[in-house]
């Protein structure tokens, strides 16, 4: 049996690591357009801003590695068609010799889409020129942090947590940073306004400009970026980044004949996509919101490794589905770590659910202990004490507050539930009550008046 | 309406203040036979060890402040009778003139039974000689700190939470110190052997003795400790600290006319003992255990808090209940946290509960993140793949963590769905594949084969 996978990132590779793992004879072959393998993409923004050291070290594994266990991976390839009633690709390698591109045909028995997302890059003049990025790849990075060696006032463009955490790295670094965002928010796909308030007015006060409500107008210069014009604010910059989100890379599945949905790939709880034997996983494919139960995206790596493990499994004969999405997330943005799940209160409101909001302002250890930091939380919770959503910020210890709320949310806890709740205590790691308990007690009041 | 408190630690305070906030019109009387209040106990092995700078820090609140609240507080008063079936206590100052102690009588139409628990003292030869400490009360933990500034030799008794944190806290201000214990293993209530080694491992790196499988047999000093003996290993010691377990204070639950179980105080789910308006909380209480169902302790500041807070809530006439517990526990052992909730694999064992074990060694960050910790994580699983149990060490993180599988385990979720779980993920605060997930992934391979 030949399985063949269509890019190289965290869902692509899952599944062809994790099929291994249950099969030593079936033959994997991934294809990947990138050179570098098995890296964190999220990492580039700590590399570009220098808390890693280089690129060299968010690269897990090498193209050589997975060879010798038995994955081949045939990187700088590009797939140009699937013949999906054939059951074959077609590719060429384009390390070669670009003008002479030989077209390659492989069968396989079963086909793994993992074609990830592609950045959006806003249709405005300029967005050509040298000294202008998007921030997808390795490669990408590399040319940033080269690029910025030189650069002394840089604008980014997209306020998401990858926009944030590059505008805080590049200013670490001595570049004077505009982060602008067309919404009236930054993080305006996990927080809500009130909070978002908060990771603001911690960047500007590290010296990042914010610029809200303004869309990128154009990008001036000759040859080279000089200016970058948000709305009608014209902004000197020598480096601007498009961190303007992802849009799912739905091109092989729709040629292959797998039905495509409003959002990218539609698959079933097993990631099977609708031509028999081809699979999709990662950002390419949409998911349903376990809240909502509406079609979404859900492009982070963890949902990608999760979805490759339910791909493998099935592909290996046993049998695994994959649930709706929470879309637990955080981000750390300076000494700020970021993290939501669920709902917000904007999204509910935007979905016609009615919530009431619990908030705490807390620390993340006893008062008196050195070291504490002040931890504010913010719940979400239906008219019957249903925990929705969760949104924390502080400066340690928000990536697990946010797994326990999400575990929480997985299973339908309320509000007076997490009140009783045993959190752990000793004064040097928590407090004797726990923000999120403080929180669930703040909606409470609200919800029995 | 006046309610009488007995017991200023956490449990009788949290009633007093939480029935404050329901109604400005009941009387609240709170005895204790301490001066201060409202402090936290488990800080004081970080006091002595200089964590911490003084005792000060560690009193949120004075009688005064409660004075202002409508709370009125007797310090330095004993409670020497409940006479239940005339509604009256009868105390005394202790304060004043010790040989004359006048009996004062107080009419209540609520009492609250929150005496907490008392030191067990080793009854051997020497107990009583200078230099040698028990450790519950902040002025303990003052005679402590006095004394350990012209200690140069430490045995303490006892590898409980408190004793590490203790033996750790002494070595760090330069004392020599060994921690024994009769059974085989430290930390014996919350680890299992696997998971108490690496802690043992960690102190005796830090330069702390561990002597196991010895009980206490005598403190060997004229007038001043000057030895200590465990087993037939002498030990040259000028402070001796005996943290040797808590029991709870029953008598003037039992002068009263309560029910004594096996284990404290019986209490009904509403905290209501069997005299119908005298209500108990705290460390004198006896609880369930949330797994096995079995009465059990709960002797932590968290649990007296929750147990307050329903106590209170009845009291007001609305209707709270506590549940059974899990005992999450946390505690903080030089740069090590040491978590656990639920059952260990030898509890589960001498429960007769069949059970399957899932380990992870994994790191809190991502690999290539500076400052990722290594972290050991147990879970303790049914044959249905129900969790039971977790452990966890590492140098960060832990409490957060304990606290998402307490969830778990309250939530009766399985291996299956913690594998499935959305952990989120950033590279500076957290692994693709959180520890947790590997672990019930390693439990899972167990329980298919």
């Amino acid at each position: 049996m030949r399985v063949v996978v269509i890019g190289s990132g965290a869902g692509g590779l899952t599944v062809a690591s994790n099929l291994r793992k249950y099969s030593k004879e079936v033959e994997i072959t991934v294809f990947t357009m990138e050179d570098k393998v098995a890296y964190s993409p999220c990492a580039i923004p700590y590399v570009i801003g220098g808390d890693i050291d280089s690129f060299e070290e968010i690269v897990m594994h090498t193209p050589e590695y997975y060879g010798k266990h038995g994955i081949n991976i045939v990187t700088e390839s590009e797939v140009l068609e699937v013949a999906s009633s054939q059951n074959l690709i077609k590719y060429r390698l384009i390390n070669g010799d670009e003008s002479a591109p030989e077209l390659i045909t492989l069968k396989y028995d079963y086909l793994v889409i993992a074609t990830g997302g592609y950045p959006f890059i806003p249709p405005v003049e300029g967005n050509d020129l040298e000294g202008v990025f998007k921030v997808r790849t390795i490669e990408d990075g590399a040319k940033i942090k080269e690029w910025s060696k030189t650069s002394s006032k840089a604008v980014i463009v997209g306020a998401g947590a990858i926009g944030l955490e590059l505008g805080y790295g590049l200013k670490q670094i001595g570049i004077e940073v505009s982060v602008t965002e067309m919404l009236p928010q930054v993080l305006p796909r996990s927080l809500d306004p009130d909070m978002a308030l908060k990771v603001q007015e911690y960047l500007e006060g590290q010296g990042v400009r914010i610029i809200l409500n303004n869309a990128l107008t154009k990008i001036v210069g000759v040859d080279v970026a000089e200016e970058a014009v948000v709305g009608d604010i014209k902004m000197d910059a020598d480096l601007v980044i498009l961190s303007t989100g992802v849009r799912p890379s739905i091109e092989l599945a729709k040629q292959a004949g797998c039905n495509i949905g409003d959002m990218g790939v539609v698959v079933n709880e097993r990631m099977e996509t609708s031509v028999s034997n081809i699979y999709a996983v990662g950002d390419c494919v949409e998911v349903h919101d376990g809240i909502t139960g509406q079609k979404t995206l859900s492009p982070f790596g963890t949902t990608a490794v999760r979805q490759g493990k339910v791909a493998a499994k099935n592909l290996a004969g046993k049998d695994a589905v994959f649930r709706p999405v929470l879309n637990s997330v955080v981000s750390k943005i300076g000494e700020l770590e970021v993290g939501a799940v669920g709902l917000t209160e904007e999204s509910a409101k935007m979905n016609g659910i009615e919530v009431v909001v619990g908030k705490s302002q807390a620390l993340t250890r006893a008062r008196y202990y050195p070291g504490c930091k002040p931890i504010d939380t913010k719940l979400i919770c239906g008219l019957d004490g249903t925990i929705l959503g969760c949104q924390i910020i502080a400066k340690e210890t928000v990536a697990e507050r946010v797994d326990t709320m999400a575990m929480a949310i997985a299973k339908q806890v309320k509000c007076n539930e997490i009140t009783e709740m045993e959190f752990s205590y000793a004064p040097p790691v928590s407090m004797v009550v726990d923000p999120a308990v403080m929180a669930a007690e703040d909606a409470l009041k609200k919800l029995s008046s």
